[in-house]
C-alpha cells in the first residue's frame, strides 16, 4: 500500500526552536524568573484563549486586525491573546479579592500576532512581564528598574543603559507652555527628531499640531536636555516652575537616582533621557527603555512604566501599576548577533560512550552516579564504532566522554577526554566526580 | 461618559493559576527539565498552531472532534495542537539533517483539546514530553524508566510503581495461542478485568472477539501471573515457547530488569504487569505506567513505550523511538489532595517593612544586599502600619520580617521577625546574611 506524505512544513510567521538555540531560551526564561521571584514577584498563567470580547479593541485597531480570532464548538467568539497585558487585567478583575494588593506578578508565556512578516517579525513570540499593580507608591517604579538591571547583570549584559523619563515632568512642561492639550501631536513629532532633525520637528509641531513655534522650541529645548542625571533633572526642574504635577515628577526622579546610587548600581546605567516619547500615550509616570552598549540600533530590550489604572474596562476598583516586559526574542537576536550563543545542543557535558556491548548496564549505572552528584550525563544509546560516538559527542557539544572497556573494568577505572583539548587521562572510579567537578 | 463594564471571565474549560498553584506548577516544571537535561534530553519548542493537515487524522475521530481548528487571515486551514507528539513527529521530519540520530529531545508546552469538561478535564494542559528517537537500542528503553524514576523520586515521591509491560512478549503469548490476529479486541476487553472481573471478560472475548473460551483463558492466566518480577518474567517466557518475538520481548525485559539492579533501583518502585493493556495499540515495545503509592486511583501519572516509527506520514526514514509523558495537572491534581501543596503565595521568603516613609532608599539597598545573596526578598511598597504590613506578609507565606527604624539604623542594626514561630532577635546588619542562610 503505497500512501503520499505529508509535507512536514510550519506556518508562514512560526518556527520551530531546535535544541542549540532552545537551550539558550530556556536560560533567558530560567534567568528572568529568578530575578523576577528574588523581587517577591509571583508566577500566574491565563489561558491561550479568551473571549473575543475581553481582547478586541484593546490595542488599538492595529492589534483588532491582527487577532487570532475564532468561532468555537460551543458557537462562543474567541481570540489568542496578543500580548499578557489585557489578560493580566481580566484576571486582576476577576480576582481581585483573592490576590489583594499590592499584587506582584510576572507572567512568561507564548502570545500571537497575525503581524506581517516582511518586518522580520514572527506571529508568536514569548513575552516576560512583570507589574507592581495596586499601589501608586515611587518604592515600586524604582523597585522596576532595579529589575531591569539585575536582570540585565543576570544575563551577562555588562553594558546597556536604562533610558528612565517621567510622563509627569514632561506634562508640567507641556502645561507650562501652555500646549498641553496637544501632548499627542507634540510627542508624536518629538519621536522623529533623531531620524528628521529637529528644524523639520519644529516645522512639524507648527504646521500640523498647530503651536507657535516658540511653544515648539521649548518642548525640543526640553527634550534636548543634556549633562548628568542630576544637571538634566535640575534643569528640568526649572522649566516646570511652580507646576504641581511636574514638580511631583521631579521629585519621583529624584527619589529613583538617589535610591540607585544608594543601592551601588553603576550610574553609567541610568540616563534620564527625556526625549523618550514613544508610549507616553498609555503610561502615565516612570517610563523605561533598555538599550545594549553593543547593540543599541536593535532598540529597546526592555520596557516599560507607570500606568493609571490597569483593569478600568473591567472593574471600577482603579489599580494603578508600574511593570516592564523583557523582549525575550528581541534579545536572543541580539545575542546570537554578538555571538553570545554558543553552538552546544545538549544539556549534559558528559557522554558515556557505550564500548561495550555487554556493558550496559555498567554505563546506565555510572550515569546515575554522575547525576546523583549533579553531572548531567548521556548513555550513548548504541554500540557503535567509537569514532562515530565521539563525533557525535563533538556535534552536539559535549565536553567530556568517558570510556571504559574490560581492561578498565578490571581497574576500577575510566579512561576521561577532555573533548576540546583532545586530552584523556585515567581516573579511578572513586576519584571521577571529585575530577569531574574540578574541571566543569 | 458612563461606560459598561465586561464581564472579567474566562471560557468554559479554561483556567487561571494564581500564585500558589502557579509555584507548585512552575517547580514541577522546573524539576522536570532539570532530570531531562541530566539525562542528555534537548529542549525543544514547536508552534502553537499547525496547519491542520499536519495534526487532523493523527488522533483518532475524537482528537479530530476536538481539534481547535480554523481559518486564518491567509486563508489558510490551521489548528492548535492536541498532543506534542503529532508536532515532534512533524519536526523530526523537517528537521532531520539538522537534528541527526540517535535524537533526545524533551518538550514541555500547553495543548488544547475540546473535551467534555464534565468529566473535570480541562482544554488546556501542559505536557511534559521526552522521547529519544532513531534508535531502537533497549538501552534507551532502560534509560526512559530510570528517567520516569528519578522525577518521581525529584518530585519528592518516596511510594510509586512503574509497571511495565512488553509489547513483544505479549505478542509472543497470542501467536503461540494462535489469537495474534485478534488483539486489538482482546486487549480492549483485557482491560476491563478489574471493573467487570475475569469470568466477565473471557465472556466478552469469546462472545464478541471470536476466540475459544480456552483461547481466551491463556490470555488471561497470561495477564494475571503474580510473584515477583523475575518469577513473573520467567512464567511469561515458558507461555512464550519458542516464539521469537515474545523471547526477544522477554529478554529485554530481562536486560530491564538486570540494568535497574545494578544502578540501585529500589526494586518495590518497578513492577512487570502483564495486564497493561491501555496504549499497547500504539506502542511495539516496552510500555510504562507510572502509579502513586499513596494515591493509585487517580491513574498513570506518567506513561509511555517504545514505538515502531514516529514520523511515517511525514517522512520515508523510519524513526523508532521511545519516550514517555508527565501528566503535569494530574500530578498537580494529587498533589493538591494529597496536601503537598502548601498555601505559599510569594517566591520570596523575606519581607523588607516598610517601616519609616523616609528611609525608602534603604529598605530597597537592603533588598539587594540579600539578593546578591541569594535569598529572595521583597520591600513593601507602602508605609502603611506595621500590622497591615506583617498581615500581607502572613497571608502571602513570607518567612521572615526585617523591620528597622532610626534606633535601627543608629545601631547598624535590624529586627529579624521569624513568623511562623513569632520571635525576633535583633541581628547586625554584617551578621544578617549568615543568620538568614542559617535559618533558611
Amino acid at each position: 500500500m503505497s500512501k503520499d506524505l505529508i509535507q512536514p512544513r510550519t506556518l508562514k510567521g512560526f518556527r520551530d526552536y531546535l535544541p542549540e538555540v532552545m537551550i539558550v531560551r530556556e536560560r533567558l526564561m530560567e534567568t528572568a524568573r529568578r530575578v523576577y521571584r528574588s523581587y517577591g514577584f509571583s508566577p500566574i498563567d491565563t489561558p491561550a484563549l479568551e473571549y473575543a470580547e475581553i481582547l478586541a479593541g484593546k490595542g488599538g485597531e492595529e492589534s483588532d486586525k491582527q487577532l487570532f480570532r475564532f468561532v468555537d464548538h460551543g458557537a462562543r467568539d474567541v481570540a489568542l491573546r496578543f500580548d499578557l497585558t489585557v489578560p493580566f487585567a481580566r484576571f486582576a478583575a476577576e480576582h481581585l479579592n483573592e490576590i489583594g494588593t499590592p499584587f506582584k506578578r510576572y507572567h512568561i508565556a507564548p502570545v500571537w500576532r497575525g503581524e506581517n512578516t516582511q518586518r522580520g517579525r514572527y506571529r508568536e513570540f514569548v513575552q516576560c512581564d512583570f507589574d507592581t499593580i495596586g499601589t501608586d507608591s515611587n518604592v515600586s517604579d524604582i523597585e522596576t528598574l532595579m529589575v531591569i538591571h539585575d536582570l540585565m547583570v543576570a544575563i551577562g549584559f555588562e553594558r546597556f543603559t536604562i533610558r528612565v523619563n517621567h510622563r509627569m515632568l514632561l506634562n508640567g512642561v507641556l502645561e507650562n507652555l501652555g500646549v498641553a492639550d496637544k501632548s499627542v501631536g507634540l510627542l508624536r513629532a518629538l519621536d522623529k527628531v533623531l531620524k528628521i532633525g529637529r528644524e523639520a520637528v519644529i516645522a512639524e509641531m507648527v504646521d500640523k499640531v498647530g503651536v507657535t513655534t516658540e511653544q515648539a522650541a521649548g518642548v525640543l529645548d526640553f527634550a534636548s536636555l543634556k549633562g548628568t542625571n542630576i544637571e538634566i533633572l535640575d534643569a528640568a526642574q526649572k522649566l516646570v516652575g511652580t507646576n504641581e504635577r511636574g514638580l511631583e515628577g521631579a521629585a519621583r526622579l529624584r527619589q529613583l537616582l538617589n535610591a540607585c546610587e544608594m543601592a551601588g548600581l553603576k550610574s553609567e546605567r541610568i540616563a534620564l533621557d527625556l526625549s523618550i516619547a514613544r508610549g507616553l500615550d498609555y503610561y502615565t509616570g516612570t517610563i523605561y527603555e533598555t538599550f545594549l552598549g553593543d547593540l543599541p540600533g536593535i532598540g529597546s530590550v526592555c520596557s516599560g512604566g507607570r500606568y493609571d489604572n490597569l483593569a478600568g474596562l473591567f472593574t471600577k476598583t482603579p489599580l494603578p501599576g508600574v511593570g516592564a516586559s523583557l523582549g525575550l526574542d528581541r534579545l536572543l537576536a541580539a545575542m546570537e548577533e554578538l555571538k553570545l550563543v554558543s553552538k552546544v545542543s545538549t544539556p549534559a557535558p558528559v557522554l558515556i560512550i557505550h564500548f561495550d556491548k555487554d556493558r550496559a548496564a555498567e554505563y546506565l549505572r555510572m550515569g546515575r552516579v554522575l547525576r546523583a552528584a549533579g553531572i548531567g550525563a548521556e548513555v550513548y544509546a548504541l554500540p557503535k564504532p567509537m569514532k562515530k560516538q565521539l563525533q557525535y559527542a563533538d556535534a552536539k557539544g559535549f565536553r567530556f566522554a568517558l570510556i571504559a572497556g574490560s581492561n578498565e573494568f578490571d581497574k576500577g577505572c575510566w579512561m576521561l577526554k577532555d573533548l576540546a583539548k583532545q586530552e584523556q587521562q585515567e581516573v579511578a572510579e572513586a576519584d571521577l566526580i571529585a575530577t569531574l567537578q574540578q574541571k566543569l
